[in-house]
């Protein structure tokens, strides 16, 4: 049987346990505390920077892979070294640690993204700034930020003066977007690849609050660049597992790179519902080195909301007698301000209907039981 | 957080785990043995005919639920009369016990049946006998038989003189049947009922070996009369959670019981990609008196075919390949012969082109690698 350890115990992990169970795929997980999301799979908590405690649970699994990218890179070399199969390999995973060498790497392998510069040192500052067509613009810390945490839009040094005394920052051109897009695909080790039709996104506060499967009327041409750019980037950061490439499409119909994900992806919640083959199975194809499913949806939209209230069920009785369509995700946790705590989904025919539906039940949801936090 | 317990470790509550993890309810099984196949989730390890060890799990659970029905009443009842939510309810899931107890009931409730009597005394032999027609018929043993062991068909009496030393045996009349059909609906203890669209069901040997979903051709009256029996049968013995009813469709278009199952069915395994809610997720819905899932189909059809020879997926690499719209489920157990390891299903629009499908899957899963039960 194989034996796939996944570092990292949240919703993520989570989701892989039902995918591991159909598969016949035994699923070993290293949380950092008790009574993580993913607690029914948990064989070892400890610390993940600790190589030691990595070790022993590696001993223990056939693969190692990831429920978030916060693995110091070289434990995972010495994982590796040590004869460990690690999926996504350490130095594709690496990139998403530091926005700047994801710029670097994005550019080598051509894939179209914002103009792009970083801020070294005090002499060079102007010249970064030309080079993104200047104020205003979009100044990212290169490391640590996630859900709209370490960007800001900057129409002034002053404005992350704070910033700019830690060391290099980048600078991104403002770009005038009419939306976001996701573009999820997986990639086995031989190079078998396979993508997700492309998904809008929509954020509320910096963080994903809606997703639209597939993307409302985006042209053929578009949907394909999607599948094209994120195929690229498969293949020439050499990913093994899911890769969600976040981007933009511009009032002027280009598509750009704004970030990446190594791992499953918020994005691709929908596909349990809506696809053959959910993010989650193929993940554990893709790293078990199985061959990948069929990815066609099922029906011919879906809609997934983000829940930030605590998911209790049995308060949810009346989401669930009102629209006995939707599913709901809960994710074990208690609330916490802006953090996800479960999603809704639903399928059918027509994508604005169904995002009415998820939109309503979720207010009757946060209305209906949250008590912000206690469990 | 509602905390499901379920009697029995098999592959039923193993299917059961996905759903719990979806809805965010905790699930602890009770399982006869280490290492089965809902090990995953199992917290007590023990013997489910030993009251006290049912009562130690029963504490820390909410309600109490099924993988098998072979508890005896007198512990459910006990359980119940201290004050654990026991579903299906004892005196309901006690008529799967004995097929004779289970005739009489199905007889008070008005469903169609074949005739059926009882030889209990060898002076009313001869009635009983009249009474389904004559020779040809069916023996049944009243408990213990399941998947086509403990029935017979009978030409004469000395086919089951060894039965009719051992007490009663049920007679039934020998159906004109073309084809089996399941219908599977669930009910919570305030009566709500969603019955799911009627399947058909093909044997082998006296096992189910493939399911067909809605069951093809059936007559709009066959399918809406199925339905009304199962509502009638889950309403009248007072079900709570997933019942499952077996049924011939006659050569003149009747449709009679043939048996009863009252929880997560093998006829019911397609619903999990081919309806929104599959059975596992509606059981739970049901025991915990959540508001029931919409049991709308997503596809035209799908077809389940089970997998008798052990499901080792890293060896149905070339099946997974060959096949990349097929969901394979392992249960994780050991191969024995006639027991189910596994099935295979998949959706889409034609029946028989998925029917072809499936069997070519499975044929290639079970040359690819199986090798008679070890692991």
């Amino acid at each position: 049987m194989v034996k796939i350890g996944v570092i990292g115990g949240g919703q993520l992990a989570r989701m892989m346990i039902p995918a591991a169970i159909n598969l016949g795929i035994d699923l070993a997980v290293f949380a950092e505390a008790e009574g993580s999301s993913a607690s029914l799979a948990v064989t070892h908590v400890g610390d993940y920077r600790d190589l030691g405690e990595l070790q022993k649970f590696a001993a223990s699994v056939d693969t190692l892979t990831f429920d978030h990218e916060h693995v110091p890179t070289g434990h995972l070399v010495s994982l590796r070294d040590q004869g460990i199969r690690v999926y996504p390999p350490p130095e594709a995973l690496s990139l998403t640690h530091d926005k700047i060498v994801m710029r670097g790497a994005l550019q080598k392998i051509g894939a179209p993204q914002p103009r792009w510069s970083v801020t070294s040192s005090e002499h060079d500052r102007e010249s970064a700034l030309v080079e993104v067509g200047g104020f205003p613009c979009i100044a990212k810390l290169p490391v640590g930020g996630y859900d709209g945490k370490g960007v800001r839009v900057v129409s002034d040094w002053s404005d992350f003066g704070d910033w700019l005394d830690l060391g290099p920052v980048l600078l991104e051109e403002k770009v005038d977007f009419v939306r976001e897009l996701a573009q999820l695909v997986a990639r086995r080790p031989g190079g078998e690849l396979k993508s997700w039709p492309v998904v809008e996104t929509r954020q509320r506060d910096g963080v994903c609050s809606e997703v639209i499967a597939p993307a409302p009327g985006l042209s053929p041409s578009g949907a394909t660049r999607s599948q094209r750019i994120a195929a690229d980037i498969a293949e020439g950061v050499g990913v093994v597992g899911v890769l969600a490439v976040e981007l933009f499409e511009t009032r002027d119909g280009s598509i750009l790179v704004n970030e990446l994900a190594m791992r499953p992806h918020n994005s691709g919640h929908i596909f349990t519902e809506l696809s053959r083959t959910s993010q989650f199975e193929q993940h554990l194809r893709a790293v078990a080195d199985l061959p990948l499913g069929d990815t066609t949806f099922i029906s011919d939209s879906g809609v997934m909301a983000n829940i930030f209230g605590e998911v209790n069920v049995a308060r949810a009785s009346q989401t669930l007698a009102d629209f006995p369509q939707v599913k709901i995700h809960s994710y074990q946790k208690p609330a916490r301000p802006g953090r996800k705590a479960g999603h809704l989904s639903v399928v059918g025919d027509d994508p604005h209907e169904l995002l009415g539906v998820v939109i309503q039940a979720r207010a009757i949801l946060d209305s209906a039981g949250y008590d912000g936090g206690h469990e």
